[in-house]
């Protein structure tokens, strides 16, 4: 597989994540705009990848230009307000941004760096959670995930599903439940597509059936990604998350969140000071463009949801474990 | 609007649900083999209209038979198997076949007698339930449902979506949120397009979503049907309901399950004992037809859960209100 975001000398290049799992194609990002455009199609997606991609945004945006700083300032605002609930993304714009007095050198040096060192972060976690995952849950076990948080949410490796590959390597899996995570499914077509190829057994499940598979006792972990931790370690992650984790609160069964560092906020106090994106309807009007609802129908369409920090067992990072009760 | 379900004087009439919100079609069932080709494949769904055309598809059965109460427990037999968990499927039955050893117009008049007698339990339970909302949610309401339990889950005016309908004609309520209900959608589909006729202001929601939603603030009400009610007041109903009652009890919102008392099973004693059917996994693995998930994907496929009684607020059905924590 190639790297799920990758800078070819010349251009980003991406694996546009709305063709799959019908169709691998890498797409050749040239400028700014065209980056910004693939990140509000979530042709690029997951938080780690956004903080790369932004970077090597500010990098495309500041080559050849007569005034580095201006130019950067310019792409820093275009592709901030693309998507606003993920953290990396400023983050990562903020990290290849601070070069600009440098030159135009400096700040691609340092988008590259930040590309590189997604790779390094995720198997550092992989390896922190799959160790965490052996010594915390009888196993092998069988994991319940949300959205995608494989490799295609990062560089490579992933996050949550990197754990999870990283401890079915090791024999503490038994098989995935993956959500099919509506409205844009990256679940049915990205996370199965991944868990497909890394032949780690696994059933899709509706979003809305996975709280009551919990209850049932046949799942012995919930493992998700996160798009922001607030530093009370309230976490903004993909809609669907929450009811997740009510459910293995109530089922007693852990609740664990990995994500790398630059994914927490010490700015944002609690989940209440998150700014939740609101997308387009038609995404929970129809799939695919096949209309399902009838005309005049309206919908809401919050993109992620907050997770109170006393539902979470644990965030794991590339440094080390949290437990949010014991903080 | 036609009746959902009616009886023409000589085969079921009913709705084709499958093809809504984009074309409204008459179906004309003629014997017991249609009717279970139409519950399995949901042209015909919903607990109290499952009830009625069972029972009218017992009198399909029987008519011109020699040995009614033969042909009586073969129709029963067949059309019990076509879905497990709605209790009003056998209990329509049963009200049908109890009159097989005095004929075949015996039968067909017990049936008849259901299907009125599910508009006139319908009508009741709407304004039980439109009473209790004035007296005990702040109004009017944003409230928040799930699947379709309006008149096309009856013959005529709905359950949960019944009481909502007459609380809004009383000024009651402000908007309804309505799930989208994965995989079939049935919110999407069929609530939205009687919303829509009955020109109540709503919004769909994906389920993952819903829960979310809740938690901010911004629903007073949860309000959905059930398919199947245990002694203890756990309630089985269409998958995606469990984690609206957890979220509710969170938030606080009252949760109230509206169900005639044919759907209470005082011969199970709590929801454990409840089997629930599991769908074929394509269901899940596309969308409206499409196939979503890559080749050689499986996918998990409950078509309902149970929400224990404790995360229930009231139970209205159309002679009492029932309050679980007090019983």
């Amino acid at each position: 597989m190639n790297r799920t975001i990758d800078w070819d000398g010349d251009a980003i290049a991406i694996i546009d994540q709305t063709l799959l799992p019908h169709e691998e194609r890498v797409l050749r990002l040239r400028d700014v705009d065209e980056l910004a455009e693939a990140i509000r199609s979530l042709r690029v997606r997951g938080a780690p990848a956004l903080g790369v991609a932004s970077a090597l945004g500010v990098a495309l945006a500041v080559r050849g230009a007569n005034d580095v700083e201006s130019a950067a300032g310019r792409a820093a605002e275009k592709l901030a307000a693309t998507r606003p609930t993920a953290v990396n993304l400023s983050w990562g714009i903020e990290q290849a941004r601070a070069q600009a007095p440098k030159g135009a050198g400096a700040v691609l040096h340092a988008a590259l760096e930040l590309l590189e060192a997604d790779v390094r972060t995720n198997r550092a976690m992989a390896e922190l959670g799959a160790e965490w995952l052996a010594e915390n849950v009888a196993h092998p076990v069988r994991v319940l995930t949300h959205c995608n948080t494989g490799a295609l949410a990062c560089v490579e490796v992933g996050t949550a599903l990197g754990v999870i590959a990283a401890a079915h390597e090791r024999g503490l899996v038994e098989e995935v439940l993956a959500t099919e995570t509506r409205p844009l499914l990256q679940g049915s077509r990205l996370t199965a597509w991944e868990l497909k190829r890394l032949g780690i057994p696994f059933r899709l499940v509706a979003d809305g059936a996975a709280p009551s598979v919990i209850a049932r006792g046949v799942v012995g972990l919930v493992m998700v990604g996160a798009d922001r931790i607030a530093a009370n370690c309230d976490v903004a992650n993909k809609i669907g998350t929450y009811p997740l984790a009510l459910a293995a609160a109530r089922a007693m069964v852990p609740f664990v969140v990995v994500a790398p560092e630059s994914t927490r906020d010490a700015s944002t106090t609690s989940g209440a000071e998150i700014r939740i994106e609101e997308r387009d309807e038609d995404e929970v009007l129809g799939y695919a463009g096949k209309r399902v609802a009838p005309d005049g129908a309206h919908a809401m369409n919050p993109a992620f949801d907050v997770t109170p920090a006393d539902l979470v067992t644990a965030i794991i990072t590339e440094d080390r474990v949290i437990v949010p009760r014991l903080q």
